[in-house]
């Protein structure tokens, strides 16, 4: 199934012993219509307030109904926060957490003197004028193959830190700067410590060459800020 | 000043003995800067849960700062969904209310099998698909000088339901059908209950030539349901 949501009023994607998660609410649904519990596989967790435009998650259950009508008896259940947009049946071995290939998230800055009343849940308010150029400069640092660990959250219990970042894109669309990610795979908060660090350089406090050191260090407090997470989207599951 | 908010959880502009409502945080902002009470005058009210883009207000004072630094300290004080977007000195004879020339309305209905998690804050969702031909065709009849009745929501106090509909346009962006309205002037629940009427046009429930009819009734029974407030924004004041 693939999921879209609204991740302002959620504790993210896994499922917690205190507060509202997508799983939590997901698994519901679906012991409403298979009459029993069955466990909900994503391709990976999202943090609490990061929103969702295509999660991919599977599930294993007999369905007394076509893709179709599950789909509809689903967002039929859920709050209005979430939404099933697509429904089918995969062979049996498939697995949405070892299959993704790769992942694409979107950083989303509303960049202006005055705040946006519409955009406020969907993005990082700075009001400092931006240095695009400087922020594709210090980007070039990040794209290829490399050890992320300067980028990644503590707490954090992966096997190793490198990942590879396959493009890096930063764009202006009216007062929103973008900045669009696509790697193999991404630690923890590592858009968001990315972007942080990327809001420096843009308004001209890190040097643009100076993001090579950073990476280098493997050392979180050489980078910048984590990014508040009501600008992030995970966008894309690549299989 | 210029204003705009997100009507979600507000009881629209104008004070009421309950209930948040943006007339009431504004003035009270203003009094903060202004050290005493100052009564602000709107272009007119929008009702509970409706959007703003651009709503023109006034208000008399000698402020202790200029246009700028007033735009600043004011939004500064405002919660999240109301922000002030631009503040200049005025006439002392400008009145927002009464020099109102026409006004633009936007009404956005969310077109589509599922629902969005981001727009339904903004937007009524109809799964049926419309038939955009069948609500041009209807518009039309509403274009010009008429006695809006039929689209008069009840308890209200004007003197005449005559208004002046200056252009009605209907179109299509991705998922979602967006209907705009300026006039001269706007009736308690116009906007809400055309769209309504149009929505039965275009899901084939009533005949476009029938416009005519509903309109010339005279009659709010014979329109058709109002659209809920959710998919409305005031765009622009014209003086």
């Amino acid at each position: 199934m693939t999921l879209e949501f609204d991740g302002t009023n959620y504790l993210g994607w896994q499922s917690q012993a205190r507060g509202r998660t997508v799983q939590t609410i997901l698994e519901e649904a679906v012991r409403k219509i298979l009459g029993k519990r069955s466990p909900i596989l994503a391709s990976g967790r999202t943090d609490s307030g990061v929103h969702v435009l295509a999660q991919v998650v599977n599930v294993k259950g007999n369905f007394p109904m076509d893709d179709k009508a599950l789909l509809r008896a689903l967002n039929s259940m859920l709050p209005p926060e979430i939404a099933v947009t697509k429904a089918e049946t995969v062979p049996a071995d498939f697995n949405a957490l070892k299959n993704a290939k790769w992942k694409k998230y979107r950083y989303q800055i509303h960049n202006s003197e005055t705040r946006s009343v519409f955009d406020h849940r969907s993005s990082w308010h700075i009001i400092a004028p931006l240095n695009l150029a400087a922020m594709k400069k210090a980007a070039k640092f990040l794209v290829g193959r490399h050890d992320f660990a300067s980028f990644m959250g503590s707490n954090s219990s992966v096997k190793t830190s490198i990942r590879n970042i396959i493009s890096l894109e930063i764009k202006k669309r009216g007062k929103m700067v973008i900045i669009e990610v696509v790697a193999d795979g991404f630690l923890k908060q590592m858009v968001r410590n990315i972007t942080g660090t990327l809001v420096e350089t843009g308004r001209g406090r890190i040097k643009p060459e100076k993001m090579k050191d950073i990476l280098e260090a493997k050392d979180r407090r050489k980078a910048g800020q984590t990014a508040p997470p009501q600008g992030l989207f995970l966008v894309e599951v690549g299989y």
